[in-house]
């Protein structure tokens, strides 16, 4: 279990979470999820985490902040035990909203370069949310999987927005509603991958890059991405806000409680 | 000639039509242009059938709706005696707009997963139209042609707004404008199409995977899809309204009713 | 030097200017960069050249302008020696805006199919302009490079726009935040470029194709792109007039001043 974060974000105070590592070097903030035996599946916990390190990531001297997985996937997307875990099947925040509207924001709002260094396959929320990165470097090894439909549930991470904006409609709903999971050079070809790299190399070549891009001057990189993002980001808020509005009545269906509990008796089965 | 339809688009009375064909299996409805002779070329009446069809298909029990064509060709678009056939050139409603305007709008408003499978040529409005499907999978024989601009015509079916917004205005003028008729490769490349599949191939695979795509959750699909739509269903409106208002100009034009004139005096000397 | 234009842009009254060149013929009006000697970077006159010549070919009987570069390059982009020609460093119209601004503007409004052949490299405002042509072919000689941050500049003609929605956002960002140069093939892929040619047919191919569609009906090539720019075109000013409010704020941050100053001296160490 990782421990509490001991930190409400403040410079130079990352959380301390054993899930969700930080590290700072060469003008880069890494913020990687670690837990590698449950192919990086987000806890409650880990959503917490997560918003910690990207408020310390944002505030902190770095000039890029770079998402990552540990282990051969970069995450197999939200742990499907959260919705079990959770009498009644949702927590909601205190104010009354889905914690994903807020986690989504924080994604939406960050003020630097954001880049996914995307080291094997991804699943569902940590899919969408790519669409709100800046670059997002994969290897060939990656997949790209949003099987929203077959458990019942929504697309959220303003995908509902931004994979249509991307790739055209008649690609990206073939991933979000029909569930169709795509290679990285797919990926790549629709837009939603910067650039595909032989997993051999991956993680030399990306990086070398990345330190390159870092040695930009850290303000006008700041500024041209609040240029890009101003342009749309009262449109992302609102996007995000009616993804969670009908992800709420999702949740607690008929469709999506008989899928989650198929899912975790084909587990026990096995 | 294509009998008239004798019904309003109620549950279980799909249109009785030679020339727009209507079946239902396997969780999917399918809409079928059938004038092969005449490359399914649409006629005014065909265009209120279909209007049935897309009425009883989104009522019916089915979860995915398909359009496809009859024959060699997907269709030809616009039969161009449409405008021969009704002296004055242009019939409008009843509202007063062009007939047009509303069998665009059924489009926009359609509530299920709407698919193309573009088993041949496919011509005009049958091209523009895509824009607002939800996938497009096509035969290596299709081909994609828009010649507005050479029948003194402008862009319908929103493509004045989806086909800039899914390959680029510098793509989508070149086919808008210019008329450059591009190949089924070229349309998936730009992602106006899905993908492409082999011709001998075609409707073995892709019938193969719409039938597996069928069995998801059907609200959760419908539900998608309504958040998908949602966040420029407002804008389409727009862009049809305008567009169908300078298409109204359009055809009342010299240089459309010489275009025209020059067609059916080629088609003559033949 | 390159002699002041002598006209306001009326019809058949082009500028008379020697690094701006302008012919008509075909139904193409064609503006040519023409600075080879200095890979047609653009001064402050060239900028009110290009005005007149765009002014000029918006109202004369042609149906399509052209916009090209003379010599190995397409153009280098601003000449940063504009910079530093004007004390302070800036230089504002009289009604108190960048340039740039009204620039940029007349890009937008430009009536007419306006397509760029990208004979060579483009950098900085030559390459974030084509998000606003209608069609772009190029080269395969040619490359596109954006390095706004290197130069502690921000993105401009509407790029922070047009390219996150021709490309997505994580192959724009690559290009306007990181500088990364693309090839010809690459700009095609992405959808800023229409179509590559072999640079040694490329002239030959690409104003035969030319010829062609500018026999179409001029009116309805006109109105076509009136519809298609209608449905953003209040976006693009809105975008052009804040890219232009952060740039009179960068060009005199420290972070530009030096590089510019960086620039110069590594130029006269050579």
């Amino acid at each position: 279990p990782s421990p509490k974060s001991s930190s409400s974000g403040a410079i130079g105070n990352p959380p301390k979470s054993e899930s969700v590592l930080m590290t700072s070097r060469d003008g880069i903030t890494t913020i990687t999820l670690n837990r590698p035996a449950k192919k990086n599946a987000i806890t409650l916990q880990m959503y917490e985490d997560i918003l910690l390190a990207m408020n310390a990531a944002s505030q902190d001297d770095s000039t890029i902040t770079v998402f990552t997985g540990n282990g051969e996937y970069y995450s197999s997307g939200n742990d499907l035990a959260n919705f079990t875990d959770n009498p009644g099947g949702l927590k909601l925040s205190e104010d009354g909203n889905l914690p994903l509207r807020k986690f989504v924001d924080t994604f939406i709002d960050f003020p630097k370069p954001l880049v996914a260094v995307v080291n094997g396959p991804a699943v569902g929320i940590t899919v969408t949310l790519l669409g709100l990165f800046d670059a997002v470097y994969a290897s060939d090894r990656a997949t790209f999987h949003t099987p929203f439909s077959s458990l019942g549930l929504s697309p959220e991470g303003c995908s509902s927005y931004t994979f249509p904006k991307i790739m055209g409609p008649s690609k990206a709903v073939e991933m979000l509603i029909f569930g169709k999971k795509i290679t990285a050079r797919e990926a790549c070809a629709r837009g939603l991958v910067t650039e595909v790299f032989p997993d051999g190399t991956f993680q030399e070549e990306v990086w070398a890059r990345l330190k390159a891009y870092a040695k930009n001057p850290p303000n006008a990189m700041r500024i041209a991405k609040q240029v890009i993002r101003s342009s749309e980001k009262e449109k992302l808020h609102a996007v995000n806000a009616e993804e969670c509005r009908i992800l709420e009545e999702r949740v607690l269906s008929e469709e999506c409680i008989n899928a989650v509990l198929n899912f975790f008796s084909r587990k026990a089965r096995l």
